[in-house]
């Protein structure tokens, strides 16, 4: 099954990538390598979820948020691939940041909310090298910020 | 020497590789290049070291919590090589994430404690670029987490 | 115009790489990408920034010491390119952490300072991707760290 119907079948739409917030890229390819920009959660032009988690956001919208994340990660190699997400052939690394109370500890259960989601699109080849840590504070006080790291085929000789 | 014969020399013993926490794997490989997903200072089933530091958990503690890290990340890249060590040619970087106190400011010094370990293991394959940084919240409270990024030698034609 | 004329145009020079200060290098290779070492805003031996943004210091200062890591970052790089920074084909990713108070969400206006300098410097070769983040504490009380990722032109054969 395609990328783009397995996307379908678990009633998942991609967004209008974001754009970057700053003077920077969505995403740089280096060889096989996509590394994809800090994402925050926005759905449109609001984030999904602003402020320190548990004592702000819950932890069940901090997971939502962080699925969010990858929406827009996706949307934007989806973008650099010219929509073509089948090319990935590996989610290599994430890099999660959740905005933390300081006597918060779950932050692998937040950031499973974006590793289960991945798995779910792209079967085993969406299973991933991760660091999840808790952060004092994020840009725009989003709750969570993912980065991305992902390996596409060899281009054919 | 080998890996294996230096590890033994410095009374290192690799334990079992740590399962992940959550939902994502140990390692991923992508070319010449081992992404390490962060690891915590577990030994066995426990963590060496909860709390901030300092106040909760010396410097010295946290340089041994640091290196507990460092044979948590070997361990799991051991069984990725299926026992060969020796095919690492570089530790290229690591990333050290320090609970930390806000006024703490030696996270240099607690990621020290991984940095000179993997040199007496390595030597010089094991200097590597480094990021330190404190944060205020890590995930079931440990001390310190750290990535890890190895090369292996490229496979032979 | 090459990038060593660029930097004169623009009045930039580089500094003397700063030493790791601790038991690290100051970057890796391998294959054509070169992860730099966390750069702490130095100017000769004293930072530049020390404290949280904005209470201590403010924006526009914090937006100088973002400046100057990346002189440090790319003066690291000449230094490993014997002076051929015109080697360095694209500028892949910075992470930029800000030592912030809880309450400021101003990271991404922080690391532009970088990021506006590398694409000053690099054209379009320096857009790279990013990811900032506030954290509550620094090695040295640094106002701001930031880890560089470069890719070098390949060897022709």
């Amino acid at each position: 099954m395609s990328i783009a119907d397995r996307l379908l079948e678990l009633d998942l739409i991609l967004p209008t990538p974001p754009k970057p917030v700053a003077a920077y890229v969505p995403c740089v390819q280096s060889g096989q390598l996509i590394f994809v920009s800090g994402q925050l959660p926005f759905a449109g032009k609001e984030l999904l979820a602003k402020g320190v988690v548990p004592s702000r956001i819950p932890l069940d919208q901090a997971q939502c948020a962080a699925q969010q994340c990858v929406l827009n990660g996706l949307a934007v190699v989806n973008d650099h691939l010219q929509g073509d997400l089948g090319k990935i052939s590996r989610v290599v690394r994430i890099g999660v940041f959740v905005q933390s109370d300081s006597t918060f500890h779950d932050q692998a259960l937040v950031a499973n909310g974006a590793s289960e989601l991945l798995e779910k699109i792209f079967g085993t080849a969406g299973k991933h090298a991760r660091a999840a840590v808790g952060v004092n504070a994020l840009p725009l006080d989003a709750a969570v910020e993912i980065e991305f790291l992902f390996e596409i085929q060899q281009a054919s000789a």
